[in-house]
């Protein structure tokens, strides 16, 4: 066939994106097509830096060409990303793409651990990333980043104050952690707290991001209402343990963002301190939790399960000493890695096929 | 010496209870002395029936009678108990005579597996026991008490309704749990969940209880808040994990605790998943999330350390099947009886040494 862009497209025309279940030219991922005699140039532009079919997409590209256009041609895709987003019109926040939420139900069960490990993993990745500790009364984000004694700086815009978001291993923070003293009980009643996630949201300065994510506190009450009835929320990932106990808690989450009025779409569950290993017996797994709970509530409720995450005394120590883990190389760091990247895809998927979530109006 | 009542008294006024650092005759804890030939009969009532002195103090006045009375004398103790209180003209559940606040600021640290276990314990050491699952976003307690599908009756006393708790094992349990369907979530706003919970204590009939413990939620907002507004608080037990993140939040409860206007005094503190021992390597302590934190906290605040408690995969389990590890005879069991003799025993000295806990009138 001859080598001519509208060969090319055609081509490309054949490659589909295996998530989106579509083509990359209908999908309008190829941009910069040229001919250099023997050599074609041009850009795929993915949905996330994330994207864990990169390479797979790259080949496939390349394949095309040979297939459909001539066979000793050297193809040169150029892989690049441009994040996907149903908030570009939003009234709050319109350059913040993606506002995932990241919930449990119970506490303790590592939902600031996982924030903070995907935060830095899609950080890695080359997305822009933000991340609100809406934990007011426990907030663990500034532990797990060493970035505790930081206190954001305010600029006035407008007439109003807007709040600057500490900045750590390349991620914008913001805490109740980084206002008030760390010994100090912030003993509030609901509302005080809701106007306090309502200043991270809106009274803060996101500038763009690619992912906003939003570590919530155990519960289904005033902070997840607040959430909802503030900002559209792209989507939930919801993080239990194996135990049953956990699992019922995880259940009354997922049980939320599907009610009606609130219809958040979930994007995927992780299974936390799955089992534990030790160094002396690399071969035992012990499920002091509970085995496979994660994998079965996913499977009940036909929500995509993004991994299983060990129970590993180095996740911890790495939280408590503020580097988080996935920011060293390793099985830990690999396994974060690969569930960022899942959930980057699942943001991906939603937004090809669903509108925008809605802003809750009411309730209660 | 003469073997009279009064020598016997004079006897028994040397025997000091060694918590309350008095002798039993001015704690008014002997009564019943009878004298039949060489036989002395009396009784010791003590603070509580979960006294973990009680051989100690049993032999103590046998030595007593024999040094100060007369050698050769058969002295033969009756040791009972009259858990004492400082509720008894308390305008809401005076029946109740302490109530115990369990808390520990974080999720997920095992606030109900203590709760159900120490709740277990105290009943076997033959107290009256009663439960609040004041958890109303994750109530755990039906789930640990095999008793999830349990639906309490509601009676009628003077034109209001009353509900009746559920019994288990002994333990008179309420929980939202027992009014929601399991698979629900209850999102509500704080001042529902408080309106629960001001009915699991002003409308449902304790009876006469030694000791109601209240299993909170994590946090230190609403439900803490309308706890010490509506009842006046005997005192608090912290829970916490050995993990920097937990030990800040359990710091944060203290501190609540402590704040001048609400002023509830802290009975202990317990370091839940202490270490793990696997089965294969019984000499090894995997300090998962790390060591020695609980202690350490305890001393910084000068809060009586109850002890430490393993992760046992089995207390899990225990605790999802229903069945709380005190249940079942075993190192477990004894750790859990351990540290409920020693909150009980905290309890009486709180009791001997100060005035009743106020309650809260007016916060935020």
């Amino acid at each position: 066939m001859a080598i001519t862009q509208d060969n090319i497209i055609k081509a490309l025309s054949k490659v589909q994106d295996p998530d989106l279940k579509k083509d990359l030219v209908t999908l309008n991922m190829i941009e910069d097509i040229s001919i250099d005699g023997n050599a074609i140039y041009f850009t795929v532009v993915l949905t996330t830096p994330a994207c864990p079919l990169k390479e797979l997409i790259k080949n496939d590209c390349i394949d095309a060409i040979h297939k459909y256009v001539d066979a000793d041609l050297q193809v040169f895709p150029n892989m690049t990303s441009n994040v996907t987003s149903t908030r570009s019109t939003a009234p709050l926040l319109p350059n913040v793409r993606n506002i995932i939420a990241i919930a449990s139900g119970k506490g303790g069960v590592g939902k600031s651990t996982v924030s903070a490990n995907l935060a830095v993993s899609l950080a890695q990745s080359g997305a822009k990333v933000g991340l609100i500790d809406a934990d007011i009364f426990g907030p663990s984000i500034p532990t797990m980043f060493n970035c505790e004694h930081e206190q954001p700086e305010v600029k006035e815009v407008n007439g109003k104050n807007i709040i600057i978001p500490i900045e750590q291993y390349g991620i914008k923070l913001i805490s109740i952690g980084f206002l008030t003293p760390p010994d100090n009980a912030v003993v509030w009643r609901g509302p005080m707290a809701s106007s306090a996630l309502k200043q991270f949201i809106g009274d803060t300065d996101w500038g763009e991001l690619d992912y906003l994510l939003i570590d919530l506190p155990p519960g289904t009450s005033d902070i997840h209402l607040t959430m909802v009835q503030t900002i559209p929320v792209t989507g939930a990932l919801i993080v239990t343990t194996p135990q049953k106990v956990a699992l019922a808690d995880a259940q009354k989450a997922v049980g939320m963002f599907k009610q009606p009025q609130i219809n958040v779409p979930i994007l995927g569950l992780v299974e936390n301190m799955a089992y534990f290993t030790p160094e002396e017996l690399p071969d035992n797994k012990y499920f002091i939790f509970g085995e496979g709970g994660g994998y079965k509530l996913s499977e009940k409720y036909n929500i995509p399960f993004l991994g299983q995450i060990p129970l590993v005394q180095s996740i911890r120590e790495s939280g408590d000493n503020g580097y988080p883990a996935s920011m060293k190389e390793g099985v830990t760091a690999d396994a974060f890695k690969d569930i960022s990247e899942k959930l980057a895809r699942q943001v991906a998927i939603r937004n090809a096929n669903m509108a925008g979530t809605t802003k809750v109006e009411m309730i209660n």
